[in-house]
């Protein structure tokens, strides 16, 4: 698939060119019928060799603690409440029969959260991938395009582009944005590529610069995240899902009108690209720096939440 | 591992000491410190051999959809409430950008919701495993024992004794009570055998029995489980995690006082073997038949709740 | 006011007459702009002479408990979820500082909880009370007709019409359905008339049923309410609020196509009369009986929800 | 009742005694069963001549509209979440049936929801009022001293204390202490005593604070309230319920060791005094001042939350 190229500056008009051609593109592509959009490009035989991948028999988190307390990161953290502890582990009065019970909740999105986006959480001009309208996305869940397009997993070859190692390790400056040549460079600095139905991971750095501030950042000073001209690098290479330790985006980006999340707009919405946002790449990170390799079998099982827009998530790498 | 063997017809004293063996044997095995349980015995040489079963490269969903509606199963239903649907996509009012949001919760525990039980989940006596006092559970969270003990996931060799395809087609009847024997019966039968480090799937054809009965099943009416015979046979392989379409443990079960439920008791809290209840097993059951073959790549990624005693799941099969 | 009369077997067409005729009447009554509906009835001195009914000072709740426990009906109970009890009152670690802390929500609607109706709840045709469009009632909150409205409190004057007492004791059958001329023989029954800017309080028996029924009810068999004959009534005697110990309307009701509940669509929309559904009103139909008044001063204060369709609430009369 | 004076630098010692000898005042003065604390102050015949205040006929909120967006004195907000909106309203498919409906959820304690503090809110080295202990608090609900104690409302004489009007306008500056002298100036200033059975409401200004400081303050920066040696002037006039515009305590306040909320510890579990918090007092203030009286008709009716710790609140004073 080619999509036009997007320049340093992009402007509007640019950006309006890009999602025409992806849309134009993708939808369609796969029927009519189609909620999977880039997934389809994760065949059984990528998942196959995916599978080889796995060496050392070790696997990594990719999620944060599900946080509850409100920082500037989250400003609404999940709920957590135990409903029987350990003073209440009797109260079914069935003797002998001691248990603990308790309740989680949260809101799916938001730049804390580690969270999978549905095809139905972006609208450009009130449609959604595959030219469904927004009017699908009812109050009382969604219609079309919900995370049950994923019910059966996203199982694969996952790559890692530590953009922190590829650039000799100091983690990104706020507000970074990253370019594809960026991108193509570190692929050559770490030894892999990123193809057709791979997980893509783009790691900044934001876990170390959080540590580094003393555990908490506040994104309204800037994240790092890729340029509109890696959207047709995610194209070409057929990208099944784009992750990042940011939310792939930058913020606050590159100021064009309309477009203040190209990726999550043109991604999500025009080629169909599912997101997974505020990934913990640090581990993961370390783990493939201490093997010298940046793939592995990434696997990801999401709630089956009916007319959802997402899930929290928990991805595993196995390397 | 050598625990008692149990008798057909247990007396209380019988589960007495099967629980005074298994604590004997598992509570401090891994170390005092230690939260993973029977995980212990999955080790990064089974993954790696767990992996190479990938064969077809197909994932299936061993979870239910999170019901919102209640049910006899599931009286405690999730919650999924949009925050903003295709109607208020543009309330954040940034011009161009379009979006849909969400907000999921669920008691972790129960009948109804695919989930994992921690080791938190259960006590005896007011101890759980590894001899860790109930007190540990708090209002605020549980303090050991805890499903982050589990965070970087369960990846590993999945084998499904489907009793249903074993025992020639027909789901198990209301409340049956599965042996030891039988289990062993139908590993003969499917042609797999459950060893050191599996995590242990036990298909009772709840799932063919609901659809039967017209979409509600009611757990007051019975529901399939395994004989408490089971648990020395789980400890002896050195089963790293159970899971079943129901709950393990059989409903009403056989009237033992003081255990109503010995293999979430005596396997939870004894063993430190963490549970899966209420698995999704037909489409799995449907694709091993189709392959002939009942093993296969299991992998989950465990919600990070911090102080949660279980989380709600969807492990995905490879085959 | 006059609106057409309601025959005893009432027609589509002869509801669609009349909710014609209360729009007419009532839309743009009081102003575009009016979200109080039948609130405007209730004037300052309306509340003074109604403080004047405080004789015995006594209090009676008008509301059931938050119940938590699903029954038939009440499937979406509230929850209330401890965040910390007593075993982690000294978790924000404060010297001195011990404090229990907990979580409340609930579902606004429905047959168990008691709770306001606010003229945003219901819609005729898409079009709510003064003729607002449906699409004012957006997935992130309502923008008209909210509970906000009557966000300085209802306090005037509370009548209660006991049908049970007026009709010699016996709770209303299931389904009994309360005609106009019922309404006013109990008037005379009970020597008190229901007016102008009167919360009106409709008792049928319903807990007394409940209780009789071992504590549950299943409103599947049957609940009672008032005719559509009395929504004429409501409107001449210019009542500012309906409540009822049910939903004001009957279960099953009269089976009029389009026009299941009458009252809830034409009394909400229509009228803009705000109801109060399941109150407890045993409670105080022995409170009435015990002073031989039927009349006394009702105050309820909303919760402040913006966008709120309705808001759980604890109405208190006092005698 | 009289209970030791406190100094105006008060020590650990005299706070340790003060609380000692609010507790051997008040635990058992009500018989051992008693949750109703000072609300016994209020008595029927209280009700009676509280009501005859109402004269004008108008009502007043005293709450905050409950927030739903984060902030430094509510970075905990309320949950309201539509569950059928404008677009979803015929969801129920009953022909004709138009709805809309909605969740709100809420913790109940903390800096900005306007909320009562049930007697089980606060403990003492682990008793709270009457005796009884922290265990009672349990994770499935409080057993003792809950909201449920004052489910039939809180109906009275309502005496504000307006700080501001009685210092000359200006409202008190960050973390401002009001001593008992001061109180006792405002009631001459203002032309109010407030007495045996009041609900006593102090306010500071905090609203119009807020309003200067362009609608948001951070408590940490201060919060006006009480000096202790306000709490034998609570107990010895016989105030029923105190409600502030802050939490009744200064923040950060006098800084002494384990005392850091003496009117929460020692009114609430000492006297047993039933708290307001986070009153909205400004409208009130105004409206107080233009009648040119302090005292009302004070209405509440609290959520019957079973085992509750408080309830979320919009009390309605009545002139």
């Amino acid at each position: 698939m080619i999509v036009p190229a997007v320049s340093a500056a992009p402007t509007e008009a640019e950006l309006d060119a890009l999602w025409e051609a992806c849309c134009g593109e993708n939808w369609g592509r796969w029927g009519a019928e189609d909620e999977l959009g880039t997934l389809n490009h994760l065949s059984a035989e990528h998942r196959r060799r995916a599978a080889a991948l796995v060496r050392d028999g070790v696997t990594i988190s990719l999620a944060h603690d599900l946080g509850v307390d409100p920082t500037p990161e989250c400003p609404f953290p999940a709920h957590h409440h135990m409903l029987a502890a350990g003073d209440s582990r009797e109260n079914t009065g069935i003797p002998g029969y001691e248990a603990s019970r308790d309740y989680v909740g949260t809101q799916v999105h938001g730049l804390g959260i580690t969270h999978v986006d549905a095809l139905c959480h972006m609208f450009v001009r009130g449609e959604m991938y595959n030219g469904r309208p927004a009017s699908d996305v009812r109050s009382d869940g969604a219609r079309s395009n919900t995370i049950m397009a994923f019910a059966d997993g996203v199982v694969g070859r996952g790559v890692l582009l530590d953009m922190v190692a590829a650039n000799g390790g100091a983690p990104l400056a706020d507000a970074a944005v990253i370019t594809r040549a960026e991108l193509e460079a570190a692929e050559r600095a770490l030894g892999v590529e990123a193809g057709a139905g791979d997980i893509l991971c783009i790691a900044t750095g934001r876990d170390t610069r959080r540590a580094a501030a003393g555990g908490a950042l506040n994104p309204a000073q800037g994240m790092a995240g890729v340029h509109p001209d890696c959207i047709p690098f995610f194209a070409e290479r057929e990208i099944a899902v784009l992750g990042s330790d940011g939310i792939s985006d930058p913020m606050p980006g590159l100021g064009i009108t309309n477009w203040i999340f190209p990726v999550h707009q043109i991604g999500i919405a025009g080629l169909g690209l599912p997101l997974i946002d505020n990934l913990h790449l640090g581990r993961l990170a370390a783990g493939c720096s201490a093997v010298g390799r940046y793939e592995f079998l990434f696997t990801l099982g999401t709630l089956r939440i009916v007319g959802g827009t997402g899930c929290p998530a928990n991805p595993i790498a196995a390397l």
